[in-house]
């Protein structure tokens, strides 16, 4: 809760309803008081999203709570999607309030590896083809990103991490650091620094985010630092 | 201010000095009372950062002030560089409190552009040579990457933006979105849709976000949106 922001604060507050999953809704409970709650499961999150637009539709303000920034793979994207579903004059007006994003408080939690150029990679492949994700990881560690992993392993999916590593490893030293950061900002938050060569030997999951640094990216007094490139 | 975080502002009111680019502490000012400034231009980022650690020395708290996310092209890894040539037990603790990233905030004024993977690419070429810059455009083009470009363009240097669009055209349709945002979340805030093939010919400078979307990214009823890859 130190984490969001007054905007996010009073849309929550000031809504009739609030839609969202339903562990989140218990990060916010201090902001929830007379609302309606529309709360599922973490799979149902196109039924959540279309109750939340159904809601606006009868006249209801409804905040749609996303963990992290809603804007990045968040359900930004899928309320507007399905807003664009209804006849134009009768679509309810969506503001997407931006928040502090998992790859950025991660990022805070490790110390400063996100100074340089970087790619967001979502190792998921509910959705995307693992082609696709894979290319991108290839061309990622080609170009000297810093590379942040979202959705890097599940109980089901325990091979991609692996594949990227094995492809980072073509580009990169193998004492490249790599952080982990588990629940960042929440109850059990661990941080956890690794290298290129070792770190799928640690404890990752779908509440992990991975930051694999650049060239240039180092370990000092237990902060991982990727050098803008000033001459100090 | 309504995007600042409430760990943020506390930090903030709670420090007995402040160091930052004079604009961003405009942005801030009702959260300084009795602090005492350190302000100083855009250029002399290290000599201000050098100020603050030596204030920290003195024992006094300090929060320096980043507009966007300090760890996102932001002040947090001068600051973990500075302080790391002071030896380990006289070394000051640093925490990082991450924010709202300029390119989170331009996403949400344009809708959802970052529904998928994403490559974040500062044009600026003071700190990093422009051939690194230009295989990282290439490579994020290739692969299919929503891009996101920080310091696209100054008075100096106006050639970069027109090289990496002529790179995004080998890989993208000409009418692929291109969203623009000046001053986000500051006055004289502007939000710009254009097209790939266009875009260079807006008003872009230090201060606007570029986003170029991904093969997917599609705009409707003013907004930009990137695809999840639900089956709606």
């Amino acid at each position: 809760m130190a984490d969001i922001s007054r905007r996010a604060a009073l849309a929550i507050q000031s809504a009739d309803v609030i839609a969202g999953y339903k562990p989140y809704l218990e990060l916010i409970a201090e902001l929830v008081d007379r609302q309606e709650i529309i709360g599922t499961g973490m799979m149902q999150e196109v039924d959540r999203c279309q109750a939340a637009v159904d809601m606006a539709l009868k006249g209801k303000k409804v905040a749609v709570v996303s963990s992290g920034d809603p804007g990045i793979y968040g359900m930004a994207g899928l309320i507007l999607e399905l807003t664009m579903q209804i006849p134009e004059k009768s679509r309810p007006k969506i503001e997407v309030i931006p928040g502090i994003s998992a790859v950025g408080a991660a990022a805070a939690l490790l110390g400063a590896p996100l100074m340089h150029d970087f790619a967001v990679i979502s190792l998921s492949d509910l959705l995307t083809p693992w082609e696709v994700i894979k290319k991108r990881a290839e061309m990622a560690a080609a170009a000297d990103f810093v590379i942040a992993l979202y959705n890097p392993k599940s109980t089901r999916r325990v091979e991609h991490i692996v594949e990227v590593q094995r492809i980072a490893l073509q580009h990169r030293s193998g004492d490249t650091p790599v952080g982990i950061v588990r629940q960042a900002a929440r109850d059990g938050q661990t941080v956890t620094l690794s290298t290129l060569a070792n770190f799928t030997a640690e404890y990752i999951d779908m509440f992990s985010i991975v930051l694999i640094g650049n060239s240039q990216t180092f370990v000092r007094d237990g902060h991982m630092i990727t050098p803008r490139g000033y001459h100090l």
